[in-house]
């Protein structure tokens, strides 16, 4: 149910939550990812209602992941191709399947990951292009960057303790919202 | 709208959305991330109905990314908690946001990502942790797990020219649907 949106919320999650944050629309975009393009194609693969498929097709369209292609002219018919930006969704959805792996296959993988080369299994991590670091706890830390206007989502200063737990100055504040009754 | 169920579909990817496939749940995921812990906290924070944060929250806890662990005895009072598994949910926030920011900040990034020792901008990637190879086109493939069943998602032998764009064979299907009138 998205009856909120995002988009006026600064947080760069928020925003691409607005983009993608159903259901249908990613896994639209992990069939684009496999090669389909037309609209029954997805629609035998996704078992989606057609008016909703519809639907996150052109929401799709409209937020530029995908973009309608005419590939006949006599009767008129479109396909869709992921666009660069579509393309840059790869890793959410290669980590979302690493996760969904190791999770949710009580009964062992169903899809597996492999080098093209070697045949071997990959293992996905998350490293920082620049220096091969992982990204790990206590590995990284998130700052305001230079549109942050707000302190929604990102403090001045390091905020690796934050990212952990509310600091003193927090704790304390709750513990007297607490005594005046406020938590739940 | 979550109308259907994915949860027996044999997709790693469509498993892991039937846990957290909501914008909501992916925020409040984030928030736990940020140290929140607390129901008020999560309320202020997200600016969400008590009802919907109540049932996001239930269904966290019941996907077991989240546990409630009781803080205060008189009254009873619970807060959440990541679990190894909500833990593990990190790449893909962290994904998010970068294609968030590379996509969705046309002013710049409000929030950045760096390096917790040097404060250098993190440009986050996808590699196979064995090999440190990044994941992107032509590096890898998708092939059958062991528990692999049917067709869905996944096909025999190396895929990655259907991840592509389909095979002749299904393209030949295609156009004989477009002859019948099939295709839109």
């Amino acid at each position: 149910m998205q009856r909120t949106s995002f988009a006026d919320m600064q947080c760069p999650i928020a925003r691409s939550l607005e983009r993608v944050g159903e259901w249908w629309s990613i896994l639209i975009l992990r069939d684009a990812f496999r090669g389909l393009r037309r609209f029954d194609e997805f629609r035998t693969s996704l078992g989606v209602a057609p008016n909703m498929l519809t639907r996150r097709l052109n929401a799709l369209v409209e937020a530029g992941l995908l973009r309608r292609e005419l590939y006949c002219a006599h009767p008129p018919r479109h396909e869709y191709r992921l666009t660069e930006r579509g393309k840059d969704f790869r890793p959410i959805l290669l980590a979302l399947l690493a996760w969904g792996n190791r999770h949710f296959s009580p009964e062992g993988p169903s899809v597996v990951l492999v080098d093209i080369d070697s045949g071997a299994p990959i293992d996905p991590v998350l490293v920082d292009r620049n220096t091969g670091r992982p990204l790990e706890p206590g590995s990284y830390t998130t700052i305001p960057g230079p549109a942050a206007k707000s302190p929604a989502g990102a403090r001045p200063g390091r905020t690796k303790e934050r990212l952990r737990r509310p600091s003193a100055g927090a704790r304390r504040e709750r513990e007297r919202r607490h005594e005046r009754g406020q938590m739940r």
